[in-house]
C-alpha cells in the first residue's frame, strides 16, 4: 500500500519534469531525462552523499518505466493532466511527504546525526525538482517558493520528535506524511486565493 | 589503435567545450574547466554513480593535457577548426560511439542489469555535453536535438543484443561504434540538407 | 587559530551565496541552500570525487550554523556588509587560500598524483562559487574572471614545490595562503583602478 503511493508520487514527479521539459521544446530524450531526474534526482544525490552506490535507480527498473510513462503522458495527455490538477497536486504533496520520510529513515540507518538526517530528508524530497529547473535553465522554483521545502522541513522535524518519543513506526510515518501534505495543500489553496485577489 | 581513437574523441569533446566556453567570453580557466568537463564529465558521473572513485581522470593525467591542448586550439585555431568541420564531426561521432561502448562495458563489469548498463553507456557518451551547456547557462543541446542521444541508445541496444548472442568482443565493439557513427553522420547530413532548403 | 580563520572564510563564502540568492528574489530556504553550497560545495565535490563519504558537512553541524547565520546577515545586514567590503574581500581571499591548502592536503593523504592534488585544491576553493552561480542561473563568475582561480592555482603550485623541498608544514601553509591572498587582493585593487579609469 505504501509502496503504491510512493510509485504514484514518483510518477507525478516524473510527469511534472517531462511536461516542464516539453515547455522548453525538448525532444523525447530530454523529456525522459528531465522526468527521470525530477523523480529520482533527490534520492540519487542522497545515495551519492552517503556512499550508498550504485543507487537504487540503477538496480530497480521501476523509475525508468515511470519516466517512460511520463513521456507518454507529457506528449499525449498534457491537457488531461492539467484538468486533474487537484489530484496531481495532492499526489505531488504525498510524494513530498513520503520522500521526506524515506530520506530521513535511510539517513538514520547510516547513524548520521539528527540535523543531517533532516537535511537528507529535505534533499530527497526537493532536489529532484531543483535539478529539473537547472536542466531547464531556470532559477530553481523550490529556492523561490518557500512553502514547498518548508513543508518537508516541518514534517521532518516533527518526525524526528516523534521518533525521539518512541512513537510506533507506522504512526510516525502516517503523521509525518499527513503534516507535510496538509501544509503543502494549504499553501497551494492560499496561493490560489492570493492570485484571485490580485 | 583503439586507445588512439578514444584520445582523439576526448580531444574533440574538449575542444568543443573550450570553444563553447570562449563564445560565452570565459577566460582560459573557464575554457579549460568547460573543455575538461565536456571531455570527461560523462565518465566522471558514471564513476561516481557506480562507486568507482577516485575516477580515472584523477589518476591519469591525459585528460588534463587534452583539455590544455583544447584551450590552445580554441584560442589560436578556432577558425581552422571550423574549416575542418567534417573531420571534427566524424571524430565527434566516433567519440560518441567509443564512449557508449566503454560505459556499457564498465557497467557490465560491475554486474548491473542490462538496462542500467545501457543507461550508463548513454550517460558516459552524452552527459559531458550536457554539463558543458549547464555551465554555459544554456538549455542542454543533447536534450533538444534527439539524434545525438538516440544514436548512442540504438548502438547500445545493438551492443547488448550482440553480446547476448555471444559475438566475439572485437566484432561487437566495431559494429556498435559503426552503427553509432553512421546514425550520427546521417543525422548531421540530413540536418544540413534541411537548413539548405529552409 | 587556523580553525578560526577557516570558519570565518566559510562564513564569508556563505554570506556571499546568501546575498547572491537574495538578489534573485529567493526566499529564506533558497538563501540558506545557496549560502551553504557556496561555503561547502567545493569540499563536497572533492569528498564525492575521492570517495570520502559522508562528507564532513553531514557529520559536523558548523557549516549549517554558518549558513543560517549567513541568511540572517543577508536579510538584516546586507547594507552593513557592503560597507565593510574591504574586510569581506580580505577574509574571502583568506578563505580561497585556506580552502586550497586544505584541498591539497586531503588529496595528498589519499596518495593521488601532484597534478590531481592541485586540481582538487582548486576545486575545493572555487567550485562552491561555481555551483552558487549555476543555482542563480548565471554563467559562473569564476570561469569568466581569471584572477580568482589563478590565485588558487599559483598558490597551489607553490605549495607543491615547497612540500617537495621538505619545508616545515607550518611554513608551507602560511606561505601558500599568503601568496594566494596577495595575488587575489592585488587583482581586486587593480580591477578597481581599471573601473575608475573607464
Amino acid at each position: 500500500m505504501l509502496h503504491l503511493w510512493e510509485i504514484l508520487g514518483t510518477l507525478v514527479f516524473c510527469v511534472s519534469g517531462a511536461i516542464a521539459a516539453r515547455e522548453k521544446e525538448m525532444d523525447w530524450f530530454g523529456m525522459f531525462v528531465v522526468g527521470l531526474i525530477t523523480g529520482t534526482g533527490g534520492g540519487l544525490l542522497r545515495s551519492v552523499l552517503i556512499g550508498d552506490v550504485p543507487p537504487r535507480m540503477l538496480t530497480d527498473p521501476l523509475p525508468f518505466l515511470l519516466a517512460l510513462g511520463a513521456v507518454v503522458i507529457a506528449l499525449l495527455g498534457a491537457a488531461w493532466w492539467r484538468k486533474i490538477r487537484r489530484v496531481v497536486s495532492t499526489v505531488d504533496a504525498l510524494g513530498l511527504g513520503l520522500f521526506t520520510v524515506t530520506g530521513i529513515r535511510i539517513a538514520e540507518s547510516k547513524g548520521l546525526p539528527w540535523w543531517s538526517c533532516l537535511a537528507l530528508g529535505v534533499i530527497t524530497a526537493t532536489f529532484g525538482g531543483l535539478l529539473r529547473d537547472v536542466l531547464r535553465n531556470d532559477v530553481p522554483l523550490v529556492l523561490r517558493k518557500e512553502i514547498y521545502a518548508t513543508a518537508s522541513l516541518i514534517g521532518g522535524l516533527a518526525m524526528l520528535g516523534m521518533t525521539h518519543l518512541r512513537w510506533p513506526d507506522g504512526a510516525v510515518l502516517v503523521t509525518t506524511t499527513a503534516i507535510i501534505v496538509t501544509i503543502r495543500l494549504l499553501a497551494i489553496r492560499y496561493a490560489i486565493h492570493q492570485s484571485q485577489d490580485g
